[in-house]
């Protein structure tokens, strides 16, 4: 298995388009096989959506109705409404398998891999990729 | 890695079981593995559910509830409250990983694999299997 | 490929910690691969987040709001609201990938991987572990 840890300066972006990242570690790769995109963290999630016409702030935005930033959570560290982040990754997984064709990553055109980190206290993140040829 | 790419007459149907091609392909393969079922959209997603009680209507409805169909999204193209299908795929991931025993899906005995797609403008999808032997 | 399955006595738990399975088994093949989670059930997921400090019971309790356990729901077998675990596994899926090297588990220091189940009226659960080497 090939590996590659990138350290992703996020910033204040609630929303990181990796896809470059990935179709390079998939590129130098040069043969079939299975591509794992991976967060170790617990505050941040994966997504695969378009970016660019609106969708991806889209998603960022809706966030905030699906897990709203009161104090409604037990996890009571850092910043009010911070549980919220803590739940983010139960429904956008931080770890996302995609195939890989001789070294090119399988994407639809409108697809885009993206990290969402609505925790913006964290200006770096780590990206792990993982490649199992087959 | 064996892959399969077919075309699914989805028609406006907003859940389309695909266990049957997951099967058979996998059966196909007669082997151990890592079966990755994918569909290359930006508006469609897959799930692991129960079909036939019920369960797989009550998801797509309960969509409206998680992805309003109305005019808060940004992405702007398409019929109103389009925006909505363009998240689905960040909650409804595209991408799912199964195992395969000597050619046999690993599946329980109440779990279906289905494409969700509530952007019924689109009557056809494509779905991609990959498998990798091990 | 590597398989094992393991019983899981969940009793009225709706958060199970099954970290501490996934490391043992990854560990024991003692190489760079890709771990498989699986749970062959239509009304528990998997999801990846921290624990001890109060998320997990934030995602359990979370859970009825995405999912309300009233009588929105078409699927009407078993107790009230039953619907919505059904629902559950297109949110949490209960199919789960991550890398391994040399036997290590990859996971950040706050990532845990936990069964998810609201449906307290199944005591046992099957949890099933694939491994693929590469």
């Amino acid at each position: 298995m090939e590996r590659r840890e990138l350290v992703l300066e996020t910033g204040r972006r609630r929303i990181t388009d990796v896809t470059a990242h990935c179709r390079r570690f998939a590129s130098e790769q040069g043969v079939d096989g299975l591509l794992h995109v991976f967060l170790p963290h617990a505050t941040a999630g994966l997504a695969l959506v378009e970016t660019g016409a609106g969708s991806d702030d889209d998603l960022a935005d809706h966030l905030d109705e699906w897990l709203p930033r009161d104090d409604r959570w037990r996890h009571r560290h850092g910043s009010p409404g911070h549980g919220a982040d803590h739940v983010l990754p139960a429904l956008l997984r931080p770890s996302l398998t995609l195939a890989v064709d001789g070294g090119d990553l399988v994407l639809g055109t409108w697809q885009s891999v993206v990290v969402v980190d609505t925790n913006v206290d964290n200006r770096e993140r780590r990206l792990r990729l993982s490649f199992l040829a087959g």
